[in-house]
């Protein structure tokens, strides 16, 4: 019998959330499961690490499907960096990150400590996932995703990916019409800060907004989302914007 | 004479950082500068942004040649969202954020504050550059990099960039040879997590690690600042792997 790949589970929403119950219950049917995943909530951390304050780490047992599970007062960097050198010592066969409750797809990649997470392991050459389903709700429905995350791992288990790309996968909030393969849509944010008064007579303001998609094409994440299907943005962690070299080398910096 | 044009300022070490105080006293003779900078500092926040907390601002006056000046609770990303949103009500003509205090060069682009402030102007339509240079201290030398800024933030301000590209600038800790235009370098870090006991006896870790740099190309950020040059990455925040996408459309995920 083949050897059942070592997974190494984390999100963004906490070692409470549904969501990662949902995602230990599915890996746990394709290999062994280790869960490093925060304490508390970190939504929106994007890749953020810990690096002036120190971090608490216990091992909990809320998920009895998990070969062994700890908590960490960190990011989800912080777990993908402390379960690979820390706790296994070597590299898992895949690292999933998930599933977040709420949407990371097209600009909000760039916020999301999810995909944040799933970065940190592919940086470390481990082939990894980010899942999220487009609702915010913590009592959120997956059962409409479980044949697409268990098929989409097994691709990813199967035939690997190459050590500077990793995989944001989003879902509809409900039916699931396949899988599409798409670019990240050009989106943006138009923020609107809400003003508060605390109790103390100190004003305060929430950051919330109106997310804006104009990009019109058909091949973006956003597009398939729409239209009922789960999108699947292959991301790389090199940032530089290659094409642009030769022109950025003509400008003249002694001037 | 011509309008004098307006300059975002932000950093991630904090509204009393040396950096930022350089940039200001450098873009000061530029434009006009307004600050919105993080009240403590928040390095390594990448580009996370303040969604479940709230949000205290307040004017400041720590910099008498700056027009306007406020102090965020939340991260450089915050202060951006903020400080065009609610201060500013229109877009600056361009927005630097720096001089952060430590590399970000290569994959430490990913975890900088600094540059998640820079990507998310990016995001919002206005040119923007993160600086750093590549001495932790607090009193790290600034003034080898004066002639430098000057002539980066003309370029941008003259040129325009790209809407999907910001610039990513690392100087040398001393002598600056020159400017070179480079890609990221492809680097990790080999973490080693330094385990101490509390007072009250509980054990805490410290994230600290070795920085690897194998990419042996003369073509990297790390590389030209080895050579005492400044490096000049422009960045994407488009993660797309475009190159990948035909490579994942083949594969079958109804398995």
């Amino acid at each position: 019998m083949a050897k059942r790949p070592l997974i190494l589970v984390t999100n963004d929403d906490g070692i409470k959330a549904p969501g990662l119950k949902y995602l230990v219950n599915i890996m746990s049917m394709i290999g062994d499961v280790i869960i490093v995943a925060p304490d508390s909530p970190k939504s929106a951390t994007s890749q953020a690490i810990t690096i002036n304050s120190p971090l608490y780490v216990s091992r909990c047992y809320n998920h009895s499907n998990a070969k062994l599970e700890y908590q960490l007062s960190g990011t989800p960097a912080d777990c993908i960096k402390f379960g690979i050198n820390e706790i296994l010592k070597k590299k898992p066969d895949i690292c999933v990150s998930g599933i977040n409750h709420g949407s990371n797809s097209s600009v909000n990649v760039l916020y999301s400590g999810t995909v944040g997470a799933a970065i940190e392991a592919g940086i470390k050459g481990v082939p990894s996932i980010g899942f999220s389903v487009l609702d915010y709700r913590w009592n959120a429905k997956f059962d409409h995703m479980e044949k697409f995350i268990i098929s989409i791992t097994r691709n990813v288990i199967k035939n690997k990916l190459p050590s500077d790309i990793v995989l944001n996968v989003n879902f509809p909030k409900s039916k699931v019409n396949g899988v599409k393969v798409c670019r990240q849509a050009n989106t943006h944010w138009e923020e609107k800060f809400c003003k508060r008064e605390n109790p103390m007579g100190k004003e305060y303001y929430w950051l919330t907004g109106d997310f804006i998609d104009n990009d019109k094409s058909n091949e973006t994440d956003e597009y398939a989302l729409k239209k009922g299907y789960a999108s699947i943005v292959p991301i790389k962690f090199d940032l530089t914007a290659k094409d642009y070299i030769k022109e950025l080398k003509k400008w003249d910096f002694n001037g």
